[in-house]
Parts: structure tokens; sequence; C-alpha cells
């Protein structure tokens, strides 16, 4: 079971990325699985209509982040240390949505995939790829 | 549907590929999954009992290249341009399984991912993304 | 050589990219390398101290794209099919550095890696491999 | 400078990783760069006279791995934890001359990228990013 509701989350991040709380809306937060919502904002777009890669790589690590969260529990210092984008199609001026799997949860990796979505369109937008790396003396690391 | 069967696919190879030809074993054959087996072979086991990164890495090839044939028809000279591996446990010395799933099939390029698993574990062992180039005028291109 | 001067590249920009018009500086131009400079500012931070991943992954884009008009000419659809970042060290509060270089261009895929510096730092942050999309029939392509 | 030298290595690799020894040749070995040549064996091939992908990828893992022993000594149990591949040519029949360099050596991961080329041609024929898990509580790691 995650490690803190999506309530907690929220609060988690209130407190702890004020610029990065508000960005997406947490539909589902479970140890295997998290799902995102990012609604559309005309800001996101590039000439041409499409939303712009940035925007998409920043909610495929969000939503990596979030599981690595619910496996460990809130712990800020989780970073990054790869991820691989895949661009597939251009996405519609539409809100997108992350559907993020874990694929390992080591005590000091964690790897998830991320498929996103124009929303309501079944054929993937993007596809992601993240490590993160669990600081050591985690509580909540395996 | 698959633009060539399972039987076809392996006369291909044995025309084509004599020396790919009788690596791992088809098990299902659509245009929008792979799914593959290599049999345990201890010639494939690094020092620790593991199998080697390269059997693991030409399996995830092999399986994105046969769903680019079911998807293309019979092109010999389809490439792969990229292959991103992530090694997520050290797999055991047993028959490995590949699921293939196409995430996008373009006029000039086809992107899948693949789960490799141990047989029996449903923990994946790696995770591989493969893009291939599809030459131009491929008659089963979109 | 270059098919277009820093000073027409930033008029290209201007006209097609008014949103990334300004962001950073091209310090080099040419076939085989680009340089650019994207200056310190306080809104790119994330809590820590650290410029954020999203920034790192824009200048990565930003200079492959920069690289792919020197050699094709300025043709505004070139697309990034993907970006592979790795992530090495939390970048300082100062300038970045990115040193793009050519690895291929094809006729219709051009890849490039940058490496992301801190600036006065010889130690990189980050690297990324990024592959474009030329669109058919570009003039410049080779 | 190199933890150990290239006779050392040798012999290392002759005590643990028989079936390894003998694949390629070093020729430099420093902490912040390795060279290796693969000899060109027709075994290598694939039909249209093209050296495999699996072969490529084996000399740019390995060239990462005797970088990582150039920088922590002889361990065994380092393990890639991920290699992005991105072929940019076809190979000539030629030798192989890998160029690897250091990107990051940490406490637990190590990363570095390598060149692959046809001897003789200045253009790469591919490009590997590889990132390597050093075990806690190596002698050498920083």
């Amino acid at each position: 079971m995650s490690r803190l509701t999506i309530a907690e989350l929220d609060r988690f991040l209130a407190e702890h990325f004020p610029q990065a709380h508000g960005f997406g809306v947490v539909e589902a937060l479970e140890v295997d699985r998290v799902r995102m919502r990012l609604p559309f904002d005309p800001r996101q777009l590039r000439p041409g209509g499409t939303i712009s890669g940035p925007t998409l790589m920043t909610l495929a690590d969000t939503a990596m982040y979030f599981l690595v969260l619910a496996n460990v529990g809130p712990v800020a210092l989780a970073v990054t240390t790869s991820l691989n984008m895949t661009f597939l199609r251009r996405p519609a001026p539409r809100d997108l949505v992350a559907e993020c799997r874990r694929l390992k949860l080591g005590k000091r990796l964690a790897v998830g995939d991320v498929l996103l979505y124009s929303d309501g369109d079944p054929e993937p937008v993007a596809h992601a790829v993240a490590t993160y790396a669990i600081p050591p003396a985690t509580p909540g690391a395996p």
C-alpha cells in the first residue's frame, strides 16, 4: 500500500516543493503505479499548437517521483539520475495523462516507465524511462 | 493482423538470417505485441551464474525486429537506430521471456518497448526501448 | 560552414519561436558543434538551490536544435524524437554552459550529444543524447 | 593514475572472466579514458556484411567496465545498470575501436560514454552511454 495518501502527498509538496505544488493532479497513487493529469494551459504550447517537450518531460519525471514517494515515504532528496524520453506523436492541445508503472524498487535505485497520452486518445504521445537514486538509510527503502 | 504468420517468419529468417534463425521461439506475433522465449543455454552464463547482458540485448532487439515485420511485412533491411537497456535484476539461469509492445508505427520509425523476464518470475529482469528505421517505400508501412 | 550565422539564427527564432527567443546565448554555431550559455536566473532553482531538471533538458534540446539548423538551414519543423538525459552532479546556482557535438547528420535523422557544465567547473553536470527527425525534402539535408 | 595496469587487468580477467578474456585488446587504460580495439572476425558479421549490434554493445559495455576498474581497482561485481546505444552508421568489416570517457565517478554510480569507430574512419559508427553500479564498500570508490 502506498506510504502516503494523495492528500498527504499534497501537503508534503506544499511544504517542500511550493513551485511544484499545483503542477498536475494525482488521480492514482499506488506502490506499482501512479496516474497524473496535467490540465491544458495555452502557455504549454509551442508554435504549431503542440505541447512543448519540457512540459512532457516534467510530467513524466514528476509522476516517477511520486511513485518513489508512494514506495519509500516522503523523502525530499530522491533525485533523478536518468530520464530517457522518446517522443512518439505531437500532443494535441488537451489535458495530458501520465501512466507510470514501477519496474524496480531497489535499496539504491528505483526505475519506472511512463506513458503519456493526450486525454481521450489511446495512442501514447511519449514514453519515458526514469531512474531515481534513493538516499542511503531511507526508512521505507527495501 | 500480422502481415506474416510465425511459420512465414521462420522461413523468412531461414532464408535471410541463417545465423539468427533458431535464436529463440516466437510464441505470439501480432501487430501490437510479440512474445518470445529464449531457452536456457549454459553458454549464455557469466560468472556468478547470471545470463549475460548481450544475451538480453539480443533478445530485446530481436523481439522488436519481429514486431516491425509483423507490421510492415518481411523486409530484411529495417535497422535498429537506438536500443536503451535498463538492467533491473540478475536473471536466473532459466528461460528468458520477452514481451514486446508497439508504441509507434510511423512511416519512417517504429518504436516499441520490451520487458524481459526470467521464466516464472513476475518481476522483470530488464527493460528495453527500441527504435527501428523503416526503409523508404516499404510496401506495408503506413 | 554553418548555413546560418548567429545573427540569422536570432532573427529566425524571433520570427518562428518568439517564446524560445531569448532563451540562452549562442556562443558558437558550427556544423559540428554548438556552444550555448544560459544565464543564471533564480526562477530556475529547485529547493536545495539546484537548477531544475527541465531547465537542463530544455538547454540540451535547444543546443541540438541549433546544431540541426547549422547543418540544414532554418527549418522550423525539425522535431526531437528522443532525448536521453543522464544527471551527473547537482548544478550550482550559476550560468550553465552547453557543448553540443554532432554525431551523425543523415537524410532523415540527426544525432548529437551535449555536455552541460556549471560555468567554471570542468566536471559536467549532465549529459544528453538527442535525436532529431529532419523533414523530407529539406533543402540542406545531405 | 589507473589502479591497475593493462597487464594486471589481463590477469584479473583471465582469473575472473575467462569467457571475456581475449575479447578485444586494451590500448589505453586511464582513470578518465579507455581505448579498446576489437580485431575483425567474420563471425561478427550479419547479412549485408555489417558487424552485429550485439558485438557493438558488448564492446561498449566492456570498455566502460574497464574504465570502472581503472578507477576503483579490480572488483568483479560492478554491474551495468543501463546501456543506451545509438547506432549511427553501418560498421565496415574491419577492426572496431572504442573510445570511452569518464563522465562521473560517484560512490555508487559510474557513468561514461563510448564512441565506436570502424578503424581508420573518423565518423563514429555508434555511441553508447553506460552506467555502472559500484558495490558498497568498494575500497577504491571515492
